[in-house]
């Protein structure tokens, strides 16, 4: 398992550009908030669905970091968003995801999306990732032993 | 049907955080360029995820705005998102829309994504998006009644 | 709330295809059962992929009569499936559906899927059903009052 | 490439559960036909969500075959249906498959849906296929050494 700092130092020097604040990471998942400002608005006075998926797939990047480790090219291959409820203009988005599936070459995590301080979900999404083949898995136990 | 022009004005004035350019509107179709530079990229040297997503949705909305008429609280219900193969991390992303249906109160459609000047998909999205119940459609004859 | 006798002689009246059997129904959740056999294998002696998909959509319809009552028109407008690992040949499927969110013209739900006896899903849905505007819905309290 | 005899062929000796019809296959697309009668339909008279279901992950098992041969544990990771109009109920479904990306572990696909003579799609699909590791691909040259 890869822990809060080692994820967080990570994504602070390779991935500068991503607004997402960790805030918890275990294995097979992940809190992630992302603060909302003018940016992530859109008209009608709510965060925009984009910004709602990027931090779904942030999430979904960071708890499966946090499961096998600093794989930075692990990447998406699909996502599937559907949008519940308004977001307020005035709270974080917070995303909580849960790893449905880590197989040898492919993830598959569910998000849960909420306005910070609601409990009925904005929006929910299921993704997948595919793991480069070098990764030394922790469940493998010896990695001389992989090919 | 909406010009460009109407759709460019529209979203400069209401929505001046979307990035992403209209190339070409039309009943039931959209072309949108989204440019690529530092803040589009993710580990990897590579445009990231979120942001063809950002543009799949944006080319959905302008399709979708380009044929039933400026309607801002048009919203996403649904994004399917498939990345197919790494976008150059120099060239911009271009997006091309088309309406699968427009019904009364949902609409539906697919994106294929490209980086400029190559013919295979980086990415390929459907969408949905939930249409508010006050448009008066095209079709429904006076024009002049919509908002 | 609709109880479980009567979604249960709503299906074998009106839709006697069904072969799915409805294990549990409560306000915004159902629980169903696929029998497996020959019919719904694949190469591979595993349940086929269909039949996983036509056990969530079933899940998903259950859930939403067993919340709003019985509307047969209320249809899947989408349906997003993840096959996570290989079911078992010879265990029926089981499916638990929960509703995310159900709107006046839209729900949305997710449904695990598993072979019998396992509590790793096999797979993983969610999809959106458009219910017909004449409904009465419970929480509307007073029917006469509905548009 | 595979023929269209090949195909019907295996598909007859290995899959006689599947009531898909193979009316055309070629390297990145296929047709196919699902006969619809009693069992194919749902309250409402029209063809169930999940004949369509089957039949584009039909139409997409039968386009990857069409392209890289007869390798039967060819799986489906994931489908996402978006459904557009009420199918006939007295008509057969016809599915157009293209594959828009070859992997060499994945294969994504999209299918349009139609009611035999309409050319307004009832449903859309788009699919991803996981291509087992031991498959000699056509363009890796020496076809006599796949199975």
């Amino acid at each position: 398992m890869t822990t809060l700092e080692t994820v967080r130092e990570f994504l602070a020097t390779t991935f500068p550009q991503a607004k997402g604040i960790v805030e918890q990471v275990g294995p097979l998942s992940a809190t992630v908030r992302h603060p909302v400002g003018f940016d992530e608005l859109r008209p009608g006075g709510t965060v925009s669905g984009p910004v709602l998926m990027a931090t779904a797939d942030f999430a979904l990047y960071v708890a499966i970091l946090g499961t096998i480790g600093i794989v930075p090219l692990t990447v998406t291959t699909s996502l599937n968003v559907n949008f519940l409820r308004k977001p307020a203009a005035d709270r974080d988005i917070i995303a909580v995801c849960t790893i449905l599936k880590l197989g040898k070459t492919l993830a598959v995590g569910e998000v849960s999306l909420f306005s910070e301080g609601s409990s009925a979900p904005v929006a929910h999404a299921v993704g997948t990732y595919s793991i480069p083949k070098t990764v030394t898995r922790p469940e493998d136990g010896n990695p001389a032993a992989r090919k």
